[in-house]
């Protein structure tokens, strides 16, 4: 049903999807992804509302899951008078990571952030005011810490890629029976080597007497703050795009023509090109801007 | 297997059940029982670890509930940024409630804490530092109140009585659909009129399109937190009991002695011995103080 | 008195008096607007210290507004225990309205502040810390949440513009009785279409049962702090000006260069012109950088 | 209209008033003032909800008089950036003192809180939480301290006495011109020895050229504020005596029977006896309890 | 020098000195001792304040000491970004330990505070509201988190008694070399059992690669706020004796009785009586009250 | 034994030390010294982690300083319940000012930091939170308030300069007696007039009653927390080095280009070729990128 004349604007994550690619090109259709614009300091503002949502839900299910019966260790996130809280590791210290700490934090664990980048530690030192502490992560720093840690939260994100494995099967082995692991990154393949995409009907298993919670697309488990948080988001793109039309729009925004990935017949973005196998036409020459 | 040379402190809950206590006080064994032990304030010291426990499990799993697959609204507790947080009305501004408010402060949450005791809420509005308000309970301050919360919890305890209904049927039609009531009270017959309890397994039902989440013993979910905060509040007693011997440690300590239920061979609890329909003998008495 | 020998650094506001802007371009002195100087991220560095003044100053008399006897509901803005606490909706996440929340946050109230940019609204967030909620601006979300609205901020502030309308007098129509209203914007014409400047003397009036507080010209009710304030922000300006003479630093500084109205006679600032009807001409040119 | 068959149930301040209290015993009605009503510990229940609003009352007053057109310095009670915040000193520190401490701390203010108690000044240390300072009240720490503060806040309240006058009028020469005095003892009389009331048409007068803010009964300009406040106070007790009957509700509670002030045609409050010059009566005597 | 008239309000600490009590009793004069003073809670009023003095210290002195020229292990007790903070255990949650804790929470240490009173812990969960683990103290927790420890504050103190060791010299062994451990019970003992009084000028030494820090009389180091602190406590109970005489303040006060140490020749104060192996004689015989 | 082959990655400091630049030179090998390194922004990454231990000993000292026997007023930095604070200026608001200032906060000190940056003092004021008021920095903003303040931490860096003397000797008279400054500055020369450099055995003299502390190297102190911090930030810069080559790495990043200061027989560094007296030749060219 989609023509030439449509302009389609929506996650569209065609880098995995070929036949999806051609076909949607062979429309004429000018197609933007959320998931590849890009604000003026190169972040991907259509795609940070969901990492909030998602940070913010990894560590309130995975106190749930630390309970004995849905499988955990059975221990309070926030530990009481007389019985010390539980530990969180937090690895990745992005948006999905820095709001998952601050809900750790606010339920009283004891917090440590890890991260690879040293200015955005700084950053978080500030933010959490002395509230958890931030750790530089390399592999060592990772497995001195991990034989006290009651809870891992993977938010490794890397942009376009899928996860790096931050947590080895290998690894698991150092960890107190029964601790939990919840992977935020399981859309883009999850940052523990033992991580499979689960869903909230069945949402944890068990490796080597680690619980995994790794369900897929958690924000979809809260439509309605997710519904406004993307749409938030996306609301002053939409009004650019409405009022000036596609082409105009696209030509006064740097980052929303990072957006455009099909546009009159043509794939417009280099690495769903690349991953279809097909020409790259820059946005320019397709829209003759 | 319990002979009169015995002592036997734990949870006992006599009241309820005639049999167990006409056995028991047949064994002629010394039965304190830790929800009847109070301390020099009238409170209950090996009742309270559980209220902080059950406290704080009842809004990580209202949290949860609030999730979409879980039956709530879809909504976040803590809301993200542009998206307004959750509002919390927690009705009981004791032991539970308390930590029930300070997790949901925590996790980002408007909270309202009612209560009817005006001096207990002066000390919650010092230990919330402005973070949440507190609200005299009146069943027109609730009603008022409710259309706009998504999640209660009900924390009403009253000693050795059945939880009053703070929230009835008809009320539920004020609240937002799928909006989720925690009922810590589930233990002592349950604080909302449409409460019955529910398990790990199946936590869950729905009555006039509001979730409840009415699991009995809470405190079991986390067995390693609740045994080490319970252990802290029974070990300075058990210490008592194993240095002077019962008697001497009832006779000593006036809280001690409140907790004795049966004692050679006598019902030693006004409560108890009602509902059993046998004579009251005092610990006194028993054994012979 | 003015000659071209002169330099002149100040507010000057020329934009809104045509007669003013002829009769200093007149004078051939070197003339620099406080208000249209910029720094490198294209704020207004010598506007800041008057909006951080305005936005504490504007909780205040709000809160101070809100007693009966000035016109207000008669209720106080943090609330006591037991009673809760004001709602308060500060329009605008600006540096107006971050320091208007925060005021209104330390004073108790419950607060939502709305702006239209999600990054914006990101950085209030962290700045927060979970003390506010922060919401983005669309009619529609402003409408339902007004009713329970007790005092409302209004700090719009667009760079050189008049100030758009965010409750119009219709809207009022969705206030409780008596709530107040505070227009910050009001030197740039106001935010609330029912907005006219008041004066110390006489601060507010009343339209459709709601309180109206539009004093012009707030920081000049703290001329020692506003002082100040400015002095800090403009010392390094003046200590420029003075070192290297008026040109020099006009040449070197580019957000100076900005600041730049009137120079040899000529009109050096595209919207003070236009607004004269008078010859734009560049700095460059009329001081022959 | 009062006959003996009625139950007053309010604020009655007779002693300062003998016609009223012979008048009144006459009726022979049975009458309760709340401000002699005491709770377990002593405190004055009735009263200390009138306390908490007045202590918030007088900062946000206090902060607003600080404001040129209405007398003060000239200064902005938080300070902006770059410039310090004003010095507030609140001499007292019971719950009027608190509050207004705490909104002062919340505005951003610097804060000595004064008391002669040092029980009282530690649980004060413990809820600033290092926000603000505790000094223990003696004319030298209070001299030392004046010359630097923009804002006194007096705060003193004596049971059922006059307050005492913690700043003399020679005292004021040690202040900066046109800082500012909140009395909000004045309905007691004052704690400045320049104090006298005002009202809310002119709240403001000066002496040696420091502004007094004197308004008598603060909590009348936030009457739903307080109304409730008042309310959830004395439910309780009004509960018991509609239940009870007040005899009864009398004799069960110490508390209640000493807010007994005339019963039977007796005067049953030995102050007010002693002020009318009246025998005294006790309440057991007088309603045969 | 002293006489029968006189009156000797100070410290004495005569249990330790026999010589130094008779001596006292022998000139008749009235001693009250500062230490055995009560206030009504049966707390030592007119120690709190040096203990106050000592736990901030001794915080202080720990930060110091954990520098490598000092003898500790050269780490940094708040960390930095991406370098975890320093653990430190508080041993004893009363005054000393409360301090002590605060001051380590603010440096941003990881703090653990260890009582035996589940009571004062919960108090304790209160006031840190998150910033630190209150654990219930047994041999066994201790040992288990003595080896991730690089602080330890001991603040055990037991009233009119040796302190307790709460770590023995087996003990250390557990711990990281060159942690350091200070005894803020040094003046009644110590609570390491490897700890000897030490100086300012030669504050630690080492065993068995620990380093202590045990100076005597740590608020003697800081004797402008020690002096303030004391004078505040002390001055109402100088104020009762100056105005009413020390018999009549003695016969007023229970608490004031309970300091008076030797009168009119007698040792008025069983344990120094009992030390000294003369025979009491009571307050009120001695003063004939 | 270094050779041209070697790269040399550490401090050099250099432009002090014209010997050490020649024979460095000399070697022909690549050496790049960290405090020459900038970021994308234009700091020095490299140095950054030494400023934040730096900061956060600065106030640990200066706390420890004000102890009587250690050459101070005798003062708790703290302050106790009924005694204020002591007064802390801290001097430059830069990365140590930032950390010594937050230390001082959280150990309850009353604090002013002073900076002449308006930008960099808005971002100090969000991130103290209303904890610390921020100064502009003036002669005569510092002279006022130096008479109240009992520690001073001098902490103003200039890249590549020598630190300015912000407190001169005169000034000192407006000090109390034995009140305590810290040079955090001592490195490039101290930002005192009366400041010179001591060691950890030695750390303090007296000017003019003034007790200074002016030990160099303060990190050195806590080697362990120093290493980790400095590893943190040069590890990712040593990964590029060793993957690419030194001569890619500095190609590819213009931050490290700014880092080289010898290769190939030439000096690099502008400023460090001036100060030995010898041509300077571009990174491009001694490298041939």
């Amino acid at each position: 049903m989609l023509e030439s004349r449509h302009l389609l604007f929506t996650y569209l994550h065609l880098a995995a999807d070929t036949e999806l690619t051609n076909s949607l090109a062979a429309t004429g259709a000018t197609c933007i992804a959320y998931e590849t614009v890009e604000d003026k300091d190169g972040r991907l503002p259509l795609l940070a509302p969901m990492s909030e949502v998602a940070g913010k839900i990894a560590t309130q299910a995975g106190a749930f899951m630390l309970e004995k019966p849905l499988g955990g260790r059975g221990i309070l996130l926030g530990g009481v008078p007389g019985v010390a809280a539980a530990n969180v590791m937090v690895i990745g210290g992005g948006v999905v990571g820095y709001h998952a700490a601050q809900v750790a934090i606010g339920m009283g664990a004891t917090v440590y952030c890890f991260d690879r980048n040293i200015t955005r530690l700084r950053d978080l030192d500030v933010a959490f005011a002395g509230r958890a502490d931030t750790c530089f992560a390399t592999t060592l720093a990772i497995e001195e810490r991990l034989p006290e840690i009651d809870l891992v939260i993977g938010a490794v994100l890397v942009h376009g890629a899928k996860a790096p494995h931050v947590i080895t099967r290998a690894q698991l082995g150092l960890m107190k029976p029964q601790a939990v692991l919840v992977d935020v990154s399981i859309d883009q393949g999850g940052c523990f080597e033992t991580s499979k995409a689960t869903t909230h009907t069945n949402p944890t298993y068990e490796v080597d007497g680690i619980t995994h919670y790794c369900v897929a697309n958690m924000p979809g488990a809260v439509p309605i703050t997710s519904t406004y948080a993307l749409t938030n988001a996306t609301m002053p793109y939409a009004i650019q795009l409405a009022n000036k039309g596609a082409s105009q729009a696209i030509k006064d925004s740097a980052g929303l023509r990072l957006g455009l990935n099909c546009a009159a017949g043509h794939v417009t973005y280099q690495p769903v090109a690349d991953a279809a196998g097909v020409p790259y036409v820059s946005p320019e020459q397709a829209l003759s801007l």
